[in-house]
Parts: structure tokens; C-alpha cells; sequence
């Protein structure tokens, strides 16, 4: 059955911090990259296409932590990440420290099909991206006032460890085709105040993304070097294939167990060929949408 | 038991392009890290400080891949990449894209220890190294004439396909130490004319690098976007954790199936808590040595 399911991040910030109208753009952003999505699924277009055009919206939404909305480097840089993976060929391509790329995820499928790399990062991936043809940006489309400010307050010190790790707005996708092909596609700002050319989980195949039909479809959001360090999103389709865990059951150990066992906070969004979601997160909350052929269209935010 | 293995690439030569006088030399540096690291773990020190030290000095021998002795990109540049985890802690750090850091592996721990993050690259990684007081150096350190002979024949197009995917000098060592805690290290130049800022399996903890007490420690060499795609390392540590495979099968598992299944070439080693070694490679040969406290201290290259 066509389903795709996407998120935009996880945070642990209290119910009350989040007005009702704030909540409405969220929620409008997150329908919007639902159908985005859909839309190629109901086209007859494969999972790929799905979770690039869901991606690509959320890329361009101010209130999510990549493209457009991006978070501030230490050095007051919009550094950008992502990967996208295709699960029937177990394909993947993915791109780090971009500064002038409206789409990363639209590039990093590029150096799936057009490049014999995997991984590209800095200047060499722009570079690749004018020889592509891809889209690039001043620096000026990725600056926020709200993020920016966020920078500013943790370079000050003061709320570092309070507000930036509390919050992890990193934006994914995951979806079935009419073929029962899975794809997942993750895009990322990185984390505010980052240092020294950080990359974190998103753009690495196995750690914030992950996709084959074997198993699952898999993008994850949070403190990325706790996901890197778990082997967070190829952690879920390992225990699917070698002990048979049903998906929600798989997304649940890797977070609750795995994660939480390394002191790691975030979240994650897993698929199965059969098109049931688990979402699974040891945040308060996560921001997140499921749409599916039956009819269901659903965003969320904090647990049902 | 103490144990440590080493690895210093694989490769898919004939027998007799191998004179005796370049296997001397290649075996004289390959026991020369063997007893760097090995004195790390005779004289009580961890599992990290020996894998650091036997990857050191493999990093200085131009005979392999890895710092002095690097491929170089496209553009005709050396960049290094290198990771390095600890079994105890899940604790990771690693370094890409380098062009004047003489021993990446050292500054890949530095990242691990002193920063915040896992996975530091380009320009911003050697600001870390030099807050750290890492050795910095001229490029032309690593200019080798027969690696830079090899990239403009890959360019020519002439011998691309046929020599730059057919060895692979990545290095790499795994150990247990007194306190039965692994480690597992990896340094690289990457693949001869890579472009575009491509990152390889190397730092990617979880495809080239891993290391977890409840399994084993993993360093691979290869054909890197294969065993990136394949979570290579981590899927031996995964398989033995899920699965209870012993070492040696998982590790043959990761390479004749996983890997193999991809069609990408390329080996592995592997160690578990006991001091365990398996070596797997799917190419005709892989420079290879292990020393332990029973005195055994062989090196190797073609198949047992």
C-alpha cells in the first residue's frame, strides 16, 4: 500500500512553550510536504521521488532545522547536510557541509545517480552541484533571525546545553511505492554552535538514514553524534532481518534501549514494505505526518 | 588475551607482480606496527594506544595509503580521512578530508576526547588540530612519485578501471587490551582521482570503523562506497550480537555475501573480546599481521 511518513524533528520542550499559532505553521508545513509527497506515490512515481518532493518542502519551511531555517554554525554559518537511499538497490547518496545549496537533498540524490561516490562534502559537493545544474543560493536565503538569535544565545553561554540540545529540528522521510520500494531521505542543519567542520548522523548511510527492502526505510532526528555512535538507523533494519522484530518494535529498542542506554536523545520514523510507520522517539515530542492511500492524513506532535 | 591485527589494504594483484624486495618492505613496516602497538599493550596501556600506535606508524610508511604514501584526488591533492573507536564506551571519533595532518588517527582520537563531536572535515578539522597542538605539515609530505604516476594514468583513463579499484592501501588495526576492552582504528588516503570532496568508509564509524566489547572491533579496506552502503563493520558486530555468530563467520558473512551481493570488493579485520582474529576479503589478497601474548607474531598477504 503507497504510505509515506515524514518528521520534522524532535524536541523536549514543554507542552505550553508551544502557542496554538506556532503550532498551525508547523502543522500547515507538515501537511504540505504529506502531499508533496503523496502526490508522486498516487503519480505512480517510486518512493525516491516521494520522500525528495516531501524533503524539498521542508527544506524550504523557515521553521524547520534544514535549508531554509537552517541553525548557525559556531562561526555564524549555515552549514547543511543530507542523504537520501533507495531500498530496493541499497543505492545512497548523501552531501555535508554545504553552504549554498537550496536542496541538499535533491543533491544528494544527484551523487546517487550521477557520481561513483557515496559522500560528498564542502566546496568539492558545490562543485559537483554547478556541474549538476543544481540550485544554489546566497548564503542570505538560509539566514533566519529566530536561529540566528538561538546562535547568539549559545555562544553567550547561557542557554548552550539548555536550548540547543533540547530541540532537534532536522527534517525526514520515508516511504512505499506502488513496487513495495522503500526509500528515506534525511536533511539537516546540523546542530547550533557546531564546530570545526562538525557532520553529524544525517548524511551517514546507516546512522540518520537508512533504507532496504529487506527490512525497513528509516531517517532520524536528534543528537546526532549518539546516533552516529549507535548506528541508530541501519541498528533498526539490523534487528528486523536477523531476529525478525516486527518495525515498531525494532524502532522502539533502538531508541529506548540503545540510544537512551548511550545517554542519546532524539528520534526516528521507520517503514516496513508493507507500509506500517513507527515512529519512536525519547523526547517529549516529535514533530511528524503519515499519509497512506486509505485516506489517512495525520500530523502530530506529542505522544497520542 | 593481549592481541592486536593490523591490516594495510586489499587488493586483486596477480602473485607475480610482487617482487620479493616490495613484499620485504611491506612486510618489514607491517611488524614494525605490529611491535609499536603490541608495546602499548605490554606495558598495561589500552586498546586505543595500541591501535593509535600500530596505525602511526603504517601512516608514516609510504609503501601504503594512509598519510605519507596517500592517493591523491582528482585535483591532484592528498586528503586523509581516519576514525577511531573505543569497544568500552561506544565512544568514537573521526577526522575527513585532512591535507596537512601527518597522523590523522591521532587527531581522530583528539576529537573523540576533547570535542564535543564525533566527525570533524575539511579546513574546520585542522582548526581542531591546531587548538590541539596536532603536527600540522607541508603538503609535499605527502607526495609520493608513484602515487601521483598512478593518478595521472587514472586520469588518462587508461588503467582507471583496472588499477585504482584493484588495491586498496587503506590501514587499519583492532586490539584487546589487559582489561579485555577493544578498540578499532583506520586511516586513508581514499581512492585514487576520488572528486568532489568524496568522504570513503573510513571515518564512517559503522562501515569502516567499529568497535563495541559486546562484539568485536572492525577495520575494513575496500572499495569504499560498498562498504559504506553495506554498514560493513557494524554489520559484523551486529550479526554477532543478534545473531551469536562467532567472529569468523560473521566476518566472512559481511564480505562474501553482504559485500559481495553489492559487488563491491574489498576485506575486513575482526576481533572479539577474547582476542579472536578473523581476516575476510573477497579480493586475491590482503597485507595483513597479528602479534599476541603467546608470542605469535606473523604477517601475511595471499590466503593461508
Amino acid at each position: 500500500m503507497l504510505a509515506l511518513a515524514i518528521h520534522g524533528g524532535a524536541g523536549s520542550f514543554a507542552p505550553e512553550s508551544l502557542t496554538v499559532e506556532r503550532w498551525h505553521a508547523y502543522d500547515a508545513a507538515l501537511r504540505q510536504a504529506l502531499d508533496a509527497g503523496f502526490r508522486q506515490l498516487d503519480a505512480g512515481q517510486s518512493s525516491l521521488d516521494a520522500v525528495e518532493a516531501a524533503v524539498r518542502v521542508l527544506e524550504d519551511e523557515p521553521v524547520f532545522n534544514a535549508g531554509r531555517g537552517a541553525v548557525f554554525s559556531h562561526d555564524g554559518i549555515n552549514e547543511l547536510d543530507a542523504a537520501i537511499m533507495d531500498g530496493a538497490s541499497l543505492r545512497a547518496g548523501a552531501v555535508a557541509a554545504l553552504r549554498h545549496v537550496r536542496h541538499p537533498v535533491s543533491l544528494a540524490r544527484r551523487v546517487m545517480e550521477n557520481s561513483p561516490h557515496v559522500l560528498l562534502a564542502g566546496a568539492g559537493a558545490e562543485d559537483f552541484a554547478l556541474e549538476q545544474g543544481i540550485e544554489l543560493c546566497a548564503r542570505s536565503w538560509f539566514h533566519t533571525e529566530h536561529r540566528y538569535q538561538q546562535l547568539l544565545r549559545a555562544r553567550s553561554g547561557e542557554t548552550a546545553a539548555a536550548e540547543c540540545l533540547d530541540y532537534f529540528g532536522t527534517v525526514g522521510a520515508v516511504a512505499v511505492d506502488a513496487h513495495g520500494s522503500l526509500a528515506a531521505a534525511t536533511s539537516t542543519g546540523g546542530m547550533t554552535g557546531k564546530r570545526w567542520g562538525r557532520i553529524g548522523d544525517s548524511p551517514i548511510i546507516g546512522a540518520g538514514t537508512y533504507a532496504s527492502n529487506a527490512s525497513c526505510a528509516v531517517s532520524a532526528t536528534g543528537h546526532g553524534e549518539f546516533l552516529l555512535r549507535a548506528t541508530a538507523a541501519r541498528e533498526v533494519a539490523a534487528r528486523m532481518e536477523h531476529l525478525g522484530e516486527p518495525v515498531g518494535t525494532a524502532a522502539a529498542f533502538v531508541i529506548h534501549q540503545r540510544l537512551q542506554g548511550l545517554g542519546g536523545q532524539g528520534g526516528l520514523v521507520a517503514m516496513d514494505a508493507s507500509g506500517t510507520v513507527a515512529f519512536a522517539y525519547n523526547t517529549r515530542a516529535m514533530f511528524r505526518g503519515v499519509i497512506d492511500a486509505s485516506g489517512r492524513r495525520e500530523t502530530g506532535l506529542f505522544p497520542p
